[in-house]
């Protein structure tokens, strides 16, 4: 009989359910539910107005998620609940609530309910910016060696910035809530019953490490001496690895889900983690690339190592026993929207339309169709700053080498090429701090949809590029990790790798390195590292000095 | 007693005369005439393939201008040929021609109407590059001293390199060939039947010195031994500044124009350097640019100096008595052009139809709204390389600053204050090295229409600008030429400076540094400067080796 398994992806705008064969990994069906309350970036429910750079959400809709898919997979596919033996669910995060005791989120309070700082800070809140950068200038300052951890800067999309702003502007919040709790691990606890936290969201949010714990007394007395003890009162210090069971389905979620009574459910997960497994990752030196957006980089080491410029390294963060690298590209999918908005003539739109094909498709076979070094150009990828490995928000865009015959599709080219070295420089920074990259996979929309920019990644990483087998990567990996919650005895899997290897895939399609273009790319990577260090590394501040005159002449 | 004058501007395309009242400068009418020929780039009349970058005119053409453009003067205004005192003509350069000793251009000759090199060399013919790197290369080995009169360099267009590749390639027309002589004095000898040179075009294009003569024998030699005389065999030795009179209208002449035989004949110039007179500069440290697809800055000065990245420095080469000094941008309009063609999107367009107006006009009325700095963006203006100060035609474009918001608005503006600050650079650097400029004049067609473009330029020189008050500067300036050719007792001139101060015109316009931007474009000039030296001195060479890179990759 077979046994199936479900993963739960809860992203920005909505939330996607999809029903796994436990022993294949072959997804039978999936449903997707947006959430009513979007993105709460301008006003609450209740029309009051939120400050510049707010982005909250509503806990309801997530129990609305879990209402609406799980039942309609359950139709569409006619499986016995009975069979179902697991269920995993994975979050944006940060995305942090504030909660009571029992995990009544304060904004269910009539009390709260109009009062913004009870409702859940989305990761792309970044009204903390100050805390945050106060935070590392006292972290910089007492030399807590925890920094290192995360490339040396913390940044306001996490945890400890998000909650002392609460502090700092609503204390009365701060005081009535019990707990501040990742979403992911909120959904979990509605879900068993329990309050458990995941080892991810633990170390790569909230800096606790699996050795260390969290960040002294002493350091958070630091920052406010009404955080001296944020740690005991408002989180809490047991932390689960991936891969372990939370709970089983209460009585109460059973009837929310129609999941019957007693059914795994595997801890909470960040969105990209949980993608490892979906392609068949099961230990060190294989990075995924999860290209959307933006691009996540994540890899497993043996060894703890502090690299500069990585987004973290956490203990158990990705797979148990290992250490978890994230590293990543804040402008990729981005890039190219913004380009073919701004940057791309009336005459390729109409030659787009008359062909029926989308203008991405239209400029992207006329870039296909040009050599490497054909265009003359190179770029630096940091329209939206840099994420790794300088950690540095205020750097910005650079292109070089127009002529009067340049052409866009030879800019956009030179933008994707960019994308590409950037994506080569943080892994040849993990090589260079120890961490080893063998093998290298991509999943997300571009991995799936674009050959070219693919075959360009092969060829600047000089890497053979294995994509993700299915386009649904973070929900496929989050019901991998429902059937380890389930066991072997349940018919699931008793670890995470033998479940990654049975369940993850790939397409049958791997992009391969043309040796004549790696020659090439090696040649133009080398001047993009040098303008790379030259603009990126305090040689040349122009681009944080042209920020400055911008923000004067603006009035900021 | 009115009297006139006839200024005849030779352009790329047409010939444009104009009639001017010889005391105000005021145009009465113009004419033009475009070249049945054209420029020659791909055949001869015949049929005959031309190689890659040759670009020829026909002789015969230039004549139809003086049949054409004259008799519909003296018919539009109805003037009286006798109170024409003079005329003057200005020409593209170096254009150069092979006649015979009677002025008779070769292709003229059966014998040689099928052969390439008998026909007229233009300016922009750049299939002698190969000579020109020679002679560079030769001209610094023997440390030639005029070389650093050029600012280090000779161009491919100039006169010595176009005569030694026809050398190479022809020498049966190199030695039919009586003369190598520049249009602007081949179609003054054909006005008044006498062989003259005018200084502007032998020392800026044909190496000559007041003081030192030509290049010695010795060099001209060790180009190749059949150089040794050139200049004694094929050019001529007798220069006569700007300002002389060439001779009288002939028999000839006065049947192929409607002139009186008699009229005063000025001896030729060059198309940028007669425009001084016309705006009414009559003495040094007055700057005009002359701003079209490209822009040409030309000042004069009391001394000799030896102004590196300069294109010439010239005594008598703009008015007599005076060093005439110039530089330029190599691409102005021409970037603009390649902005709007390639980078503005589809809706710009839409919305500039809506308002029925040009899409230079839609987004130069957002760039306007910007304030200085407000882009964040800065670029270096070297789409077409870079002619002052650096002389490198390798050098590219770069642009920097860009976010996700940049708008094309913003691209645009910084592609305009690029060039402004090219020409800060321009303006420092004859500052830097003894040329003072205190004025600073504009004429060329984005003088007369782009009052966004002058104010920032005069904000980023911090100079106030004049506009010149024609359209036709080079056809008055010519007219003021033929005027002093002429004399005050004809109702002329007895010199250019008078005659400059009475017919020369500036708009009722002055761009005023607005003192808030000077200060903004003071610090964005500053990292201009820095990425100007980084990219152009050699720190980075990155531009010449994604050129190398580009040109390995299509095989060139």
């Amino acid at each position: 009989m077979a046994k199936y398994s479900i993963g739960v992806d809860y992203g920005t705008l909505s939330g996607r359910a999809v029903l796994v064969d436990a022993k294949t990994g072959a997804e039978l069906c999936d449903a997707t539910y947006e959430y009513p309350h979007a993105v709460m970036d301008e006003t609450l429910p209740s029309g009051k107005k939120l400050g510049t750079d707010w982005a909250l959400q509503h806990p309801q809709d997530y129990l609305d998620v879990l209402h609406n898919t799980i039942p309609a997979l359950l139709k569409q596919s006619g499986v016995d609940p009975r069979d179902i033996i697991g269920i995993g669910c994975d979050f944006t995060a940060c995305t942090l609530i504030p909660v009571k005791k029992d995990g009544t989120p304060l904004c269910f309070l009539p009390e709260y309910e109009n009062e913004p700082h009870a409702y859940i800070k989305l990761w792309k809140h970044h009204a903390a910016q100050d805390e945050a950068n106060k935070l590392n200038a006292i972290a910089e300052a007492r030399g807590e060696g925890w920094l290192k951890n995360y490339g040396g800067k913390i940044s306001s999309e996490w945890a400890i910035p998000k909650i002392w702003q609460v502090l700092d502007e609503a204390p009365e919040i701060y005081a009535a809530a019990d707990r501040f709790i990742e979403s992911s691990d909120w959904i979990i606890w509605q879900l068993c019953g329990k309050e458990t936290r995941n080892s991810c969201v633990a170390g790569y949010k909230e800096m606790w490490n699996k050795r260390a714990g969290y960040p002294s007394k002493d350091f958070f007395y630091a920052l406010d001496p009404r955080l001296e003890n944020v740690v005991e009162e408002k989180l809490g210090t047991e932390i689960l690895p991936l891969g372990t069971k939370a709970g089983e389905i209460t009585e109460e979620a059973a009837k929310l889900t129609g999941l019957c009574v007693g059914t795994a459910v595997a801890v909470g997960n960040v969105d990209a983690h949980v993608c490892l497994p979906a392609v068949g990752i099961d230990g060190p030196n294989q990075m995924l690339a999860i290209m959307g957006t933006s691009t996540c980089h994540i890899t497993m080491g043996t060894k703890e190592k502090q690299v500069p410029g990585m987004c973290g390294v956490v203990e158990d963060g990705v797979m148990p026993g290992y250490f978890g690298y994230e590293a990543g590209q804040s402008c990729v999918g981005d890039h190219f929207a913004w380009f073919m908005d701004n940057c791309v003539p009336e005459s390729y739109q109409q030659a787009a339309r008359e062909e029926g094909i989308s203008i991405f498709k239209y400029v992207g076979n006329l870039a296909d169709k040009l050599k490497p070094g054909q265009s003359g150009l190179v770029a630096l990828d940091w329209w939206n700053g840099n994420r790794s490995v300088l950690v540095d928000v205020d750097l910005t865009g650079m292109m070089l080498g127009m002529t009067l015959q340049t052409k866009p599709e030879e800019m956009y080219r030179a933008l994707i090429e960019a994308t590409a070295y950037g994506t080569r420089e943080i892994v040849d920074n993990f090589k260079d701090n120890g961490v080893q990259v063998d093998t290298f996979f991509a999943s997300g929309g571009i991995a799936q949809k674009d050959p070219m920019m693919m075959q360009i990644y092969a060829d600047v990483l000089n890497l053979p590029i294995k994509i993700a087998g299915t386009a649904q990567g973070p929900a496929l990996g989050s019901a991998i990790f429902g059937s380890v919650a389930a066991g072997e005895a349940k018919g699931g899997y008793d670890d995470i790798f033998t479940a990654a290897r049975a369940m993850g895939k790939t397409k049958n399609l791997t992009y391969t390195p043309n040796p004549e273009n790696v020659k090439v790319y090696d040649k133009l990577f080398k001047e993009y590292q040098i303008l790379h260090d030259y603009f990126g590394r305090g040689a040349n501040d122009v681009m944080k000095r042209l920020k400055a005159i911008k923000k004067e002449q603006m009035g900021e």
